[in-house]
């Protein structure tokens, strides 16, 4: 194995309430089992297309039930939320800066992820702008002027095509989506079994 | 309100997995919290076609996910379980049996349906056979030469269709699907959510 410690793959896209509600919990539940977790954002859009399904509130019946329940599995789990004004949206700058992040100082990217998360589930902010997303990077300490410079190159957008097109490939079809040494889960709802599995060592 | 125990609608189309491992559960679950179960199969059919849905496992990525995650659930929740060899079927006899039966003697459809469930996901019987399901009611003491006559009838064709639409009007769009005086829950995965509604009176 490539790794001591059990590896969390943890895709996500910034717009998911379900990812959102995972973005708060699935450090904890690591640490509680020793395993390292890889934050890794992607785009729906991409796997809505492949899978042939889209977003839960486009759907009707679905939509008004999944509203209901995005707040109540908040409560459910104590974690803070607040419908966004502008929902959803796309978050193809956020990615990028946590891409970009990334390859420079790994720890900055998840609190970015995080700040990212709690600006649109919480501060109602519209993350899909690239000046937000800026200035979240900025609170951080981030250089905004090199981050804009990277947001407008080709660098960043490859990456995040390598990065969706590398989910695709694994089965990747929804968020927020695990990949624990190759035994996949989909869904806030599967930290459980996740859980159960880091601990048994499958079952 | 109309009953002194709480009660949980269960709705549930017999060909659905997670409905199935639901069936192994939700009477446990409800004795813990002294709340009544009252047991509803419906056709999911109908249902997919009001919210613009379909099986699972007619998605692509999805659809494999899905066969991977009924069996792994199962385990989870300790609910013996193997993938029928014809899935999914039409459930239309099972259905109207259970709600023939339910009229004349209610605890011995709830034993009808656990029967059926069992049959179908764990002994690999095609449950969308007349023949099967007379043979299973039979097996439970059932006048089947009586149960045959009525599934000829426009009766229980009758009532499962206001079921159906009983539960269309209700917002069901999936199974298992619960009702909790109003409060909706969808998939075997809310049962948490469920039990913790029923401990703390909401959430």
């Amino acid at each position: 194995m490539a790794h001591d410690r059990p590896v969390i793959d943890f895709y996500f896209d910034f717009s998911s309430p379900y990812s959102y509600i995972a973005s708060e919990l699935v450090d904890a539940l690591a640490d509680r089992h020793r395993a390292e977790v890889r934050w890794r954002p992607i785009l729906l859009g991409a796997m809505f297309t492949a899978a042939g399904t889209g977003p839960l509130t486009d759907f009707p019946m679905k939509g008004a039930y999944s509203l209901h329940d995005f707040r109540r599995s908040a409560r459910f789990h104590q974690v803070a939320y607040r419908h966004p004004p502008v929902f959803p949206v796309p978050t193809q700058h956020a990615a990028r800066a946590f891409w970009w992040l990334d390859e420079r100082a790994p720890a900055l990217a998840r609190e970015f992820a995080q700040e990212v998360f709690r600006a649109y589930f919480n501060a109602g902010e519209n993350v899909s702008k690239r000046d937000v997303v800026l200035e979240l990077a900025g609170g951080l300490g981030v250089d905004a002027a090199a981050l804009g410079e990277a947001l407008d190159g080709e660098d960043v957008r490859r990456r995040l095509r390598e990065e969706v097109e590398g989910a695709l490939a694994r089965g990747v079809f929804g968020a927020p989506y695990f990949v624990v040494e190759e035994e996949p889960f989909w869904g806030v709802d599967r930290l459980p079994q996740l859980e159960k599995w880091l601990a048994s060592g499958g079952f």
